[in-house]
């Protein structure tokens, strides 16, 4: 494990990006417990913290869950597209991500419990605790990648996971210490999106 | 300006919370230019990386976003329930909060480029960038709250912002340096949402 000796905020968010490939090195109990515990520090709507996690540690669960995905990358045509549009996967989730995600020792299935939360304010209140969950996950030395394909094969992520009808699927984080060191993330600089006072007054 | 001396991750993840009055100390760019730049290292669907910020410091223009929110609270009825409903407003954020969004001495419109994104994927591409840059703020002694009423009343903010059409208000965030020390987040224990391999058994 990873020390906090990195543990500085930005240095944290500058080098957070998704892992593809995981080494078989186990994820202690204790290091989800501070990314968990991360996770619930998030703001939600009217403080509902509606959020559940379900750690999936089992070989053949994991396996299920990466069938589930890596069919929906393979189903091509309208499946694909669909899948592509609606489910939000990042730039470095790819077809061999999606293959590789039952690669990593954990998998995390983050909903939501929508008689806890408001249905609306889902993704206000799910993803600021993701971000808390990747950012706790890189403190420690794990990769973990954020993939939202759950939220498109709900059926099939609620029957592997037990989920009832009432709590929302809405991401699918593999975990692991990753295989090969990740290199820094690429992004445009903020200057070029930021506008001052009005949209299109340069910053 | 507050040094990064308390910039430990953890340490900020549970300090973090929504500041609801401001005092009139000016927030200097750098430090917005900080907070900024933590934005856009959150992941996005396939690193489209769509986020659009507007930092408005005008007072009227301030007075005038604080307005649109008042109104939404003070209208009562469907209008409250509707905002209220609809627009994920945090624990915080209350009545008190919305009269209080213009005392911040900047307010900050994040916005979605659905041209450069895809309009399925805003709310997994900008919250976690809003995460990014509440805990940024946090860091640097900036208070800040996430409010998402600016979605529900987005034809009055993009009105104010001259965001064109294809660019979609998300979050209005009011940022200054806090009139009052804020207290802990209060939390339920991570272990109380979590489950060990199958929804309902325990962690």
């Amino acid at each position: 494990m990873t020390p906090d000796a990195d543990a500085d905020l930005f240095a944290v968010i500058h080098r957070q990006r998704a892992a593809r490939s995981f080494s078989s090195e186990p994820v202690p109990d204790e290091a989800l417990a501070r990314v968990l515990d991360a996770a619930t520090f998030a703001p939600s709507a009217e403080n509902r913290q509606p959020w559940e996690f379900v750690v999936v540690r089992d070989e053949d669960a994991r396996q299920q869950l990466g069938d589930v995905m890596q069919r929906a990358w393979a189903g091509g045509g309208k499946d694909f597209a669909a899948a592509r549009i609606s489910a939000g996967m990042l730039a470095d989730v790819d077809r061999g991500m999606t293959g590789g995600v039952a690669g990593a020792p954990v998998l995390l299935v983050v909903a939501a419990d929508t008689e806890r939360g408001l249905e609306e304010t889902v993704p206000s209140s799910i993803f600021p605790a993701v971000q808390n969950l990747l950012l706790a996950a890189t403190a420690l030395g794990l990769g973990s990648a954020l993939t939202t394909l759950a939220t498109v094969f709900a059926a099939e992520v609620r029957a592997l996971t037990g989920l009832p009808d009432h709590v929302q699927p809405v991401a699918l984080i593999p975990l692991g210490y990753p295989a090969r060191p990740l290199g820094p993330p690429r992004r445009e600089p903020f200057s070029a999106h930021t506008h001052r006072g009005r949209y299109g007054e340069a910053w």
